[in-house]
């Protein structure tokens, strides 16, 4: 069912609880039993657990150094070997029952069981690989993983992977430590599956999940503690992500059987040849209205159901009470939304919207100055967001048929990336309420979305077989992932945790989803 | 007043004068004075001049040499100043009256004036730079200049610039000496203006003819004489050529103020940002219908006269005699033409239609796998060939009000190139007449285009304030202009002329463009 720009707008503020919740803010999503904050999150185990953490800091630090100096960069292929190993190595020293490498057709996965006999068991996804740098542009050595000052930070570790996401990763392994050295086991189970291929698209992710799949049915959550504050201190949290659909086309003279054939001719000769490029403009041209906010691909819309209620609900509560934050990291690079939205339609529309989008598009000469030719091929990048219940496959069947129906059989589509769908987990979900228990906690109001505007693989846990929740959170900070002097703040200011917080926010969250009521 | 394809095409056998030129072959085209191929073509004069040529040959093979390994890479800026002075040399060593550097804001072009005291005066054009080369790539070192068999011919030279254009320069020139040697002057005087940015698209070449303008009014026609035979030894001809008007169009969020506005952004915000790529897109469709052969900027077409007579003649003659020759080359890059033309249409087509072709397109991220983002700009190289009588900044203006009145007065649109106009020539001009009649020496029937479809910086001669008829021709064969291993043939075969006999077809032009009744 096609839900038209119109109705969703109208939906807005229709709910009376919606309205409720807006007025409450996010903290009416949480439903803590009574008494549970005192006794757990205050109790003395954990604060047992916070002390050991306190006074093994710097041994913490030091170990994160360890693992952030061990390259693992996908594109490069280097140093993933090692860097899967001593993951291994690192499950093993945590006393899991299983830990190896799972081969796949790409870099090896990690497969991990801790199991300490707690009632519970969650899952725990880890990816092991960076994206690549450029030493010389970096004010610190990326893989010597230097400590050092970074206004408004007194401490931060600069390095490739120190917040994407090799540091929270030990970070997180440091707080199990931690609990283990006091309490001698962990109060949850955890199976470990383990990613060196994320920033290749995860195209073989799915061969790790695969011979463990059956074991991780018996999870009741999937878990990823992770520092989720942003340099203001403040803290979001998406239910769940869109899909993405991300397909090449490409327009060639040989498969179309015209225009040049292979390759560039004289561009006097568009006087008696066709063009690959201006087919391709053709066919793009086709896809959009003048617009391009509403997509002409025949059926597009048609899987796509209605927010919920609980999402209309987060919508509203997100619109009243974080309506002047949630764009405020991208106000300098953006003048006015499509169809000169209000912040708060565009709210909606991310949220809610399928998109249609050049990534990138080239045909031809592109270096400076003239060439005179007329190209035999041109081609474009596109990717497709897509929220519940389009599917990859079925959208991309959707943009082929289009082009087939069109008259543009003869373009090749190619897909690329490995297509996550969509994923999403309610506010209700046990695995959610811990995490919002702790940052109530903390005092911290999270902005709580529907789902995030971007894709993961999450959709492989929280979708058949597994059907796991899933929920991310915890404090701490850092930034610049895939960019020059990629930092994790080691100590902390008056809005930002520093390492040990969010070592102790993460044992929290387990502490918490272990003693919340089923 | 627009011309329809479906006028153009009725032309077609229209004239009966065009179906007996049609008949006759190009020959028909020259009115040969009595008695004048005997008289002069085979005076004693040039033949002289023929043994003298034969008798000097290795030292004309050297001075080609000589000139050809001083390197002039106008985009390297590489031995410009040196070739530019190696130059001015040759023409005080022809005894010109005048020779120097022209200095404009690009490389120095060169004047020369030879004086012989001869009746007519004839202007001549020079290019002495060259594209660049990647020298691992050749079989002989580029500016080596070596001799080397080259099947099916028995010795070529090898360079950079060997056929275009320093080869048959200095051919040229020992041509003329050869005269000299014999006869003490040149049949005709000689106006010689030079330019070292050809390359480069002559940005400056008009500053190379303003300070001579004048003077140049003296001249009668410009005369090129050229080695103008392909690998069969088959001839062509081109009374001209297409203006070219060439722009690049960019659409930026920040121009338009919508989008991204100073980097691309995730392409996930394609839910509430518009896209400057699907924004180009939009724009250049409406520049076209579908099949893109009908150009749909208003007015586009009304400069445009129909062919003259002549033209017709002409035509119908290529289509009878050269049909099946005319597009050998391009047989292996084309299967097809527009609209499934024939051959005859697309002759037609290619004489007489303007254009519109995209060089190049791009934006966003162009390499391979994936990246997810909405681009901040995208751009495109848009050429478009000009007929009679559209001018290259009217119908740069029209392309401009089109954006306009369609919505698009934020895309920048930067001229690239010098603008080159197009020019014509009558095959009846005296200056023809004397090449086709050295070509009916030699029993070379050549192929007369009207014009071509490529651009040239010629029409600052034929046109307005000079108005000088203009031809190039010539015996002798060399190719891979900007390629790899570019070669000038030395020695002939049964198809081919070699150097000596393009020299010799040289003096012929002249003499017999000497000795043409006015």
């Amino acid at each position: 069912m096609a839900l038209s720009r119109k109705e969703f707008l109208s939906l807005s503020g229709k709910s009376a609880l919606a309205a409720q919740a807006a007025r409450l803010g996010f903290f009416a999503f949480l439903s803590e039993p009574s008494g549970f904050s005192s006794d757990v999150l205050e109790s003395s185990t954990v604060k047992k657990v916070h002390a050991y953490i306190d006074d093994h800091l710097d041994e913490h630090v030091g170990k994160i150094q360890e693992f952030l100096r061990q390259p693992s960069v996908s594109s490069w292929d280097l140093g993933i070997k090692e860097c899967a190993g001593m993951l291994v190595d690192y499950f093993k020293q945590l006393r899991c029952k299983e830990a190896n490498l799972v081969p796949t057709d790409g870099n090896p996965g990690v497969w991990a069981w801790y199991d300490g006999g707690a009632k519970k068991t969650v899952s725990r996804y880890f990816m092991y690989d960076t994206q690549p740098f450029n030493e010389k542009e970096w004010s610190s050595p990326p893989l010597a993983a230097n400590l050092a000052p970074m206004a408004p930070f007194r401490s931060v570790i600069i390095a490739r992977g120190a917040i994407n996401s090799k540091g929270p990763l030990r970070a997180f392994l440091n707080a199990l430590e931690a609990i283990i050295a006091v309490e001698g086991k962990l109060p949850v189970n955890i199976m470990f599956t383990c990613d060196g291929e994320e920033e290749q698209g995860s195209p073989h992710f799915h061969q790790v999940l695969a011979p463990y799949i059956d074991r991780l049915k018996i999870c009741s959550a999937h878990l990823d503690p992770d520092p989720s504050q942003n340099r203001e201190g403040q803290v979001s949290m998406w239910l769940g992500n869109k899909g993405i659909c991300y397909v090449e086309l490409e327009v060639s003279g040989r498969r179309w059987g015209r225009g040049p054939q292979k390759m560039p001719i004289h561009s006097s000769r568009k006087a008696i040849l066709e063009s690959p490029v201006w087919r391709l403009v053709q066919a793009l041209h086709t896809m959009y209205n003048q617009s391009a906010n509403r997509i002409l691909i025949d059926g597009y819309y048609d899987a796509i159901t209605p927010p919920t209620e609980e999402e209309e609900m987060l919508i509203a509560t997100l619109i009243e009470k974080f309506k002047d934050r949630a764009f405020a990291s991208e106000r300098e690079n953006v003048k006015a939304w499509m169809g000169d939205w209000s912040d708060e339609d565009a709210i909606r529309h991310l949220t809610f919207d399928t998109t249609l989008n050049i990534d990138g598009i080239w045909g031809g000469y592109t270096g400076p100055g003239v060439a005179t030719i007329l190209p035999e091929k041109a081609a474009c990048k596109i990717d497709s967001r897509l929220v519940p219940n389009q599917g990859v496959k079925d959208q991309e069947a959707l943009i082929r048929r289009h082009l087939d129906e069109h008259g543009f059989s003869d373009i090749e589509m190619r897909s690329l990336a490995g297509g996550d769908e969509w994923s999403r987990t309610s506010v209700r979900e046990p695995a959610v309420q811990s995490v919002l228990s702790v940052y109530k906690k903390y005092g911290i109001e999270p902005a709580i979305w529907p789902r995030s505007a971007g894709s993961s693989p999450e959709a492989q846990y929280t979708r058949p077989p597994l059907n796991l929740p899933a929920v991310s959170g915890g404090l701490g900070h850092g930034s610049r992932a895939h960019a020059v002097d990629e930092y994790f703040v080691i100590e902390g200011n008056d809005k930002v945790a520093g390492l040990a917080e969010c070592e102790k926010s993460m044992v929290d969250i387990l502490y918490a989803y272990a003693n919340w009521p089923e």
